[in-house]
């Protein structure tokens, strides 16, 4: 056990020029311990003297921007897919630029487009043999011959990146000056010869660091831009900014065969995360991994010899890193940094392996558009706070921080105080949790996607999210489904599995309830996956021989025999797809005798109506909207199962999935000590300090009753918003 | 021109024993001019000497009862599919009738299973070997040997129907008495040749019947039938109960190859209407036409020969002799007659090819579900007529009749004086439109669609369709997408096209706007038939060359390269899938200038959210619900694009439709003579007659402006539901 004071700092703060006086005096009160510098600000002397630990921020591939305008060669690329044009006539000639950024984009005249490059109909979906389409350099066109009429055609092509996205971002969105940046990619030999040259000498240029932050490594997620500087399409998560001819030509060494233009651009798709990924893209992604674990690990080893610590932001460059990789252990980091505004990033920060020091770095950033007259930026704060609490009750996060203008956040005495007040209730929960973890129910809970552990709570977008405009629209607010942010505070312990994992290793013996949750097509719904008899036998014998299944929204939705839900016959419903239209409904009656409608209340939210309809007889409908099914449970062989038309987060439809996972689980007989079954209180019980934790996620007071281990009950008070601890 | 008098009579009664004064005196207030004996009732000797035309109703294929029951070979058959059965060993026992009715189905104990019953993995999809199972005729049982487990199973077995659909509904829901009607299969030669000779013999017996009323000829629509006798699927113009061995082993001379039992249970789908057709499918229909044309023909002779017209009752057992199909002429029938609840059944009645007098059977069927105490029959008869009126003022219609007992509406005299007034409206029309058509504007509508004309006037179930229980079970409400009702009373000339017809033959070129509208994967959408090149492409050079293309809910919905809107380019929009949710959207911002948003007024439903969004820039968008595009015009070359989320009917939802088609067949500039702007009102031209109507669709009076041919502005004044003709 971790031996941790609550009164030793515990934050981790942004220093700023000109402000050492408020930086030094938020940094007592708000109990921090370390400062850092950020990207547009560098460490004042008065500051790098305090007895803290100094971040210094490095992000090396966009360190040295003399290096990258010598070299356009090394330069990040990546493929593009020209808009799809319509062929008129015999002769067709694409601008493959057209409708991208040229401000960002410029054709990468190093990769021969008769080598590199792709052109298609994808009308019929053919490749258009080399000697049927020209490239003029001149003038940067692609002229087709022999194309059919009302046929459109696209050309694949590599792109060179001469504006970096975040550097864009940051330019056009933040208005900030300075030249645009263009970042380098290590996979060059002599570029990454002369990365590791630079670091050396920042090295020795950074005698105060005790921490190197790294921000990050190699690639950067994301982020493709259009003929406006707009963004058009983002993957916060994706591969498709790791290419070159250099890393292709190995990957072919590697696997033994060739990836083409169309294995990235996929159609216009781009391999999106929320898509099921192929089993060939799944290979770059290894590919791509290897080679940025090796490189980082070189990074991290001469920061330990140079006697810093080392850490890593999960964001910006972080491709190929993601900490619940097994390969990231590899590269030896001593620090994990998590931006965090919600319980599902709390969980995705504290939940991957390893030994790393886990700080989470909280939102708002002081930046002026929260932080301007007239805005609260405590509002969004608490409301991140309430959810974040909820998920450190499960698994220990050590650290925590902020970014931004010190000076900013400092003209707003009453966020000033709410921050303290967070320190507060973080400093008391280290001291009383010790770094140890919280009891949970018996019986662990598995997510099943097609990414599984890679992907551990990564929030699934959904479809509902393009239609809802944010009222800011950097931040990210998910909409529709999200049970993980349900399930992020709920005392069970999760794990995420792939169908890889099941058709491998088959289904763990202490998995006592498999969920899957997302819209269909998705990676998180399973997609294409679900077309393999052997996951389907697997999942039947699961829950035939006693386990739980937990559909929500589309699950194992892919059409097939005769089903749109391949598990139908298991949740003993069907999805109305157009295809069954003929089959007569019955008027819904809903259960009332039933375990789990004792907990249907009001405030529960399914989100839109389901389109699903029962197909057994002995399918217990439990809610629905009008005829379409919102939550039916039913017994299937020795096991259950629960199908939900969706769970968008709220605290209520949190309860209601706790009381779910309990049913599937087959513990709804027992006596559950230290369990909350009050929507807005939650209660943790940490057995090896003996503390008890009650947390109040809303402004009223509450009153709960819980029974202790001894099966008494317990009465807690608390006041609006209240973090009790209680020694037992 | 006919010559048609308002004095005569057009309707056609229905008799009733011991009612003959009631019926005398409504037979001369509602102008009726014929007289029909039904199912429950045979002709009263006093009315049977009425100056009247007298229909008396056959139904063949139900006429002989002894001899259904001496021949059980010669029954009704089927093939159904046994409800899927997981195998838990590895061996397994499926009681093929298991959920179905036992008072309906037998298993068919003259085909042998070995030969044509059909055993499926229903996992993996695969046949199992008729080694591996076997059928013990004593327990009615299927055994399979060599199972795996939780893999599911079916057996696709023929099924006899020993209680006709029609007489249990009868029995079971209007609880009439009497025996368990069976039908019997005149494909088998013996049994037509028995029922010819019945039917000599009919006619013989029936010298007063002027009219031999067809109900109908050989095979019923398909309902199937569960274990607590419910209804569990209904296809209403189903193929599934036309077959037998002889005619499938007929079908393989015919055709070159054999049809399989998965043909026709198509994984538990049995091809439902509004499921885009097979190939084999197709070809079953056209087999099943060809025979039941050739029965009906002879039957029909055999009328004309004894002096005798023939009618025939579109419904029951009309699999075969849909109106729609060329072959239908071949029959030498004198009347249609159909059931008419709105504009889409009435242009279904009246719009079929051929010289047949068009007889409308209106509702509400005087019986006692709607005739009954504390009931206003006039509310379902006026909502049914103002939707028929439009639809009349299209194509010509001869007759009108009703059907039930004449003595239950006779109770209500509200009722009786409403009816009286509907045949005064009638006969007003017939004499002023003398049987000929109202003016069109200029240009052909085709509706787009898996059938073409087969299916023409079909109403276009909908997924919405399920999910809504109408007040009266038996009485069809369509919800949702319903396009074909708004288009029935617009003067435009309609056509049903299919995409067979645009690979086959093109397009025809006084087609002028294409519609595709319906839920993806469904008949009226397209499905799969959009997974066809040659079908893209000339559409799209349709609208590049001035058409205009109308796609409603899901047009051209299939997955396919990179879209799952295949026209999505003409359309410049896409469905979020989950596929694209990378895709950065821009939030909508509506066109307010563009010709069609001076129509975008309060009160158009478009229905559901959309989940469709642009991916053009030139797009304008009309309406939208939050970020879902509600309805986009677009150009695309010389024609242009409409897309609408929806079109349930209502009259403002139909005057938009008017509008968008005038925009897309660009005769927005031209001013159109006796066009009506107006939601509530409908205006009509009759040419040949110089007589001009307009028809209020509500009970206010209305006020509206028309231009006449010369261009000159004509007030008319309506009042409440009125129906005026004024002579020019």
């Amino acid at each position: 056990m971790k031996q941790v004071s609550s009164t030793k700092g515990h934050m981790t703060l942004p220093v700023e020029v000109g402000q050492e006086e408020v930086v030094l005096n938020l940094y007592q009160r708000w109990q921090a311990d370390a400062l850092r510098d950020s990207d547009g600000t560098t460490m004042p002397e008065s500051l790098a003297k305090q007895d803290s630990d100094i971040y210094s921020v490095v992000c090396l591939v966009r360190a040295d921007q003399q290096f990258a305008n010598q070299h356009p060669e090394y330069l990040h690329r990546k493929y593009l897919m020209s808009f799809p044009v319509t062929a008129m006539a015999e002769t067709l000639v694409i601008q493959p630029l057209d409708g991208y950024s040229k401000d960002k984009y410029e054709l990468d005249d190093d990769s021969d487009p008769k080598c590199w490059w792709e052109v298609r109909n994808r009308t019929t979906n053919t490749v258009i043999d080399v000697s049927l389409w020209e490239f003029d350099a001149a003038t940067q066109q692609v002229l087709i011959k022999q194309t059919q009429p009302y046929h459109e055609y696209t050309v694949t092509f590599m792109a060179r990146q001469v504006w970096d996205s975040v550097s864009m971002y940051n330019a056009l969105t933040n208005d900030w000056k300075g030249p645009r940046i263009k970042s380098l990619d290590p996979y060059h030999p002599e570029c990454r010869a002369h990365l590791i040259k630079h670091f050396a000498q920042w090295l020795d240029e950074h005698p105060n660091t005790t921490v190197v932050r790294f921000t990050t490594f190699a690639f950067l997620f994301v982020i493709d831009t259009g003929e406006q500087n707009q963004d058009i399409y983002r993957d916060w998560t994706g591969y498709g900014e790791t290419v070159s001819p250099r890393a292709l030509e190995d990957f072919k060494k590697r696997f033994g065969y060739a990836l083409t233009p169309e294995d990235f651009v996929d159609a216009g798709y781009y391999n999106g995360t929320y898509k099921a990924p192929s089993k060939r893209y799944q290979d770059w992604m290894t590919f791509v991994q290897e080679f940025v674990v090796d490189f980082a690990a070189e990074l991290v080893a001469m920061a330990h010899k140079a006697g810093k610590k080392t850490a890593m932001f999960q964001g910006d460059h972080w491709i190929g890193t993601e900490p619940f990789l097994e390969s990231y252990q590899n590269i030896g980091l001593d620090i994990n940094i998590g931006a965090v505004e919600d319980g599902v990033a709390l969980r995705r920060l504290t939940d991957s392996m390893g030994e790393q020091t886990r700080e989470a770095r909280f939102y708002p950033y002081f930046f002026p558009d929260v932080f301007r007259e007239g805005n609260d930026p405590v509002v969004e704060s608490m409301s991140n706070w309430v959810k974040i609490r909820r998920a450190m009750l499960q698994k220990p996060l050590d650290r925590i921080g902020y970014g931004g203008y010190l000076s900013l956040a400092n003209k707003f005495p009453h966020f000033i105080d709410h921050v303290s007040e967070i320190s507060r209730e973080f400093g008391d929960y280290l001291q009383h949790t010790q770094g140890t973890e919280s009891q949970k129910l018996t019986g662990k809970i598995a997510v099943l996607s097609a990414w599984g552990m890679a992907r551990s709570w990564l929030q699934n977008q959904a479809r509902d999210q393009r239609f809802y405009v944010p009222p800011r629209p950097d931040v990210m607010e998910f909409v529709g489904n999200n049970l993980l942010e349900c399930l992020a505070g709920l005392p069970f312990e999760v794990e995420f599995i792939s169908f890889d994992d099941i058709i491998q290793n088959g289904i763990s013996e202490d998995i006592k309830v498999i969920i899957n949750t997302g819209d269909a097509n998705s990676a998180w719904s399973g997609g294409e996956c679900w077309d393999n008899s052997e996951v389907l036998v697997a999942l039947r014998k699961f829950v035939g021989q006693g386990g739980g299944l937990l559909g929500v929204c589309d699950p194992s939705a892919f059409q097939k025999n005769g089903r749109y839900f391949q598990l139908g016959d298991v949740f003993g419903l069907e999805k109305e797809t157009a295809l069954t239209m003929g089959r007569v409904a019955m008027p819904l009656s809903i259960a009332k005798e039933h375990y789990l409608s004792q907990y249907v209340t009001e405030g529960l939210d399914f989100g839109n109506p389901s389109y699903v309809y029962p197909q057994a007889t002995d399918i217990a409908v439990l809610a629905a909207q009008g005829q379409h099914l919102a939550l039916t449970a039913r017994n299937y062989g020795q096991g259950r199962s629960v199908y939900m038309g969706n769970l968008p987060f709220n605290m209520k439809n949190a309860r209601l999935l706790q009381q779910v996972l309990i049913w599937l689980s087959h513990n709804e007989t027992q006596q559950h000590a230290w369990l909350s079954d009050y929507p807005n209180v939650d209660v943790a019980y940490y057995p090896q300090t003996g503390m008890v934790a009650a947390v109040n996620y809303v402004s009223e007071p509450q009153q709960v009753t819980v029974s202790n281990a001894q099966g008494e009950f317990v009465n807690i008070s608390l006041e609006g918003y209240e973090w009790k601890w209680i020694s037992i």
